[in-house]
């Protein structure tokens, strides 16, 4: 049971980046995603289920959601070959050569043992043509199903993930094809993968119109607030990201009024928390004046204390967000987030991420 | 109130890296040790004044211990240049210029406001001549005179620094010298610096034996398990290092058998923990397979669990010593303790001691 909609903290490896699994409690993290393709290469699926299983090796008792892998070996690996059959693709750090197929995708994850499990995709860029993002919403279509037919364990959910890219009507035709077979839940894939945020808004709103109302809806990979609060006005129930872990280990710590950057000298002699308003452990006991420190010195308590900041940040948005659509009173709580809540600059955004697509840097 | 003998983990910047308070606390420690060298640097002993103090800066509220700040002047400081008045450094960041003299190292200190304060020392090379050696040690002498008159708050234990080098008539003058001068509490400097391990803890016993016995004896950065217990031995009451915290970040995990590196293939598929006889943090809650992961994968939270266990063995290590000087076995537990602990090879030791020194690297 998880109350929706809900962020997913990113524990790629199989760790919340710094944090233990009493921290994510403490914030009131009730889910979390692992990645199949890292959790793959190391220490790999096998050694995860000898050791018991994801849950145990983390020490993380509550729900466990694995992507396929998918999304990461069109992103990370340096080299990939796409069949029908799957993808042969090559590891980001040895250069070993893997083959990923829908069969292998559900064995990993039923190894791993995740609560949810996602079906193997193809994930094409933000600027492929029509006929290319065709051809991989079609194959996305036939590993579904054979995903479905791979799976042997009865404990797990498997989602689809609707594909189509920024076409209207192929999304259609995937969310369609994928509700028609029927599955546990539905994603949305292939966004927030460098296009523009307005186009990343209307094709979600769009494609989770299309999508079962008594089915989780997951957006994968949209992690701002903004976004984030944007996609629940607009059908959305799960999401995941590593942006705020990964922004906190640079020192952009959320707050109402947009995100802050720690390193800031007007923080040097801030005696405040980070943020007084803040009910999380470090701002609870420590000053700005002392996390600007840590950071400043690059000292490893610092990315810690910030991780924490941050998702007991994207924990209380989402709590709000709840409260608010069960009062009936969303739509407000949205526009008066939106108010306060200074965004980053769209282009510098944008060349941010394809910065980080390009260098393939995980996480 | 410190039950002694006590480790004292290191803090150099305000901060036992990666760890927060309450993790220190969960052990059981009473004391750390934090580097007025450092916290003068960065971010300057005023604001840690103007935030409060250290205790408060650090949330904190056990007992700390600063150094004066001599001996990572002395080791460093890429640039020094020593005078009767005191020692103009360059700073091992940003090569800016400053000075440290016996009034200010105190100075310093009360800003930060520990509960113990360390004399300002001159900490000669371990193969610097008798007639330098002498030199520093009857400098040493007169700047822990100065301190004395320089202190201004009485609320802080002042310990003087005895040195020496390894000549044993410069040790006892230097005993006496400062003991008639009387302060709360003596250390043992200018060992554990790359002299041989026997050089160690022949200087530390004779110069013990000449420290009254009603005051605390600080034997400064010792701290392998082995060299710690045979210098509980030789009536050492105070120990601080940063070799257990440090080596944990490397993958060096402590147990009663001797060091184990984590990163080590036989861990792959280890399900039961590090250490199973061990009741800290880590060993309760993950498998050794799981820390050799996060090792494997350089993740952040590694860092952490080796350190968490490193330190609850030391201090583990502290409470049976203690408890068997109680009980009057103490040189039975040490014979027990080092027969059954395979210590690091003599040789590679200092090599690894002299590549450090060299290296300048802090803590």
């Amino acid at each position: 049971m998880v109350d929706t909609p809900v962020f997913l903290p990113v524990g790629s490896q199989g760790t919340v980046k710094t944090l233990i699994p009493e921290e994510l409690k403490d914030i009131g993290i009730q889910m979390i995603l692992a990645n199949t393709y890292h959790l793959y290469l190391r220490p790999g699926t096998a050694v995860v289920e000898k050791m018991g299983g994801l849950h145990k090796f983390m020490a993380w008792d509550r729900a466990i959601l694995t992507d396929s892998g998918g999304y990461q070996v069109f992103s990370l690996a340096p080299l990939r070959r796409v069949s029908n059959n799957g993808v042969i693709f090559r590891s980001h750090i040895d250069g070993s050569q893997h083959l990923i197929t829908p069969e292998l995708a559900i064995q990993f994850q039923e190894a791993l043992g995740a609560d949810v499990i996602m079906v193997l995709d193809e994930c094409p860029a933000h600027d492929d043509s029509f006929e290319v993002v065709r051809r991989a919403t079609e194959r996305t279509h036939r590993w579904a199903e054979r995903c479905q037919k791979a799976q042997r364990r009865n404990d797990q959910a498997l989602y689809a993930i609707v594909q189509g890219g920024a076409f209207s009507q192929l999304r259609r035709q995937s969310a369609e094809c994928l509700t028609s077979l029927g599955f546990a839940g539905y994603a949305i894939g292939g966004l927030s993968i460098g296009e523009p945020k307005r186009v990343t808004l209307d094709i979600t709103e769009e494609t989770a119109a299309l999508l079962p109302e008594d089915k989780p809806r997951y957006l994968m990979g949209v992690g701002s607030p903004e976004d984030i609060i944007e996609s629940i006005a607009r059908g959305i129930d799960i999401f995941d990201s590593a942006l705020p872990t990964r922004v906190a280990r640079n020192g952009a710590i959320f707050t109402w009024q947009g995100r802050h950057n720690i390193r800031n000298a007007a923080y040097t002699q801030r005696e405040e928390p980070v943020d007084p308003d803040c009910n999380c452990y470090t701002c609870r006991t420590f000053s700005a004046a002392y996390l600007h420190h840590l950071f400043n010195c690059n000292e490893l308590l610092a990315y810690r204390l910030a991780t924490i900041h941050n998702l007991n940040f994207m924990h209380n948005l989402m709590s709000k967000a709840r409260t608010a659509i069960l009062s009936g009173t969303f739509s407000s709580f949205k526009d008066s987030f939106l108010a306060g809540y200074k965004t980053t600059d769209e282009q510098a955004r944008l060349e941010q991420k394809q910065k980080r697509l390009k260098s393939r840097e995980p996480g």
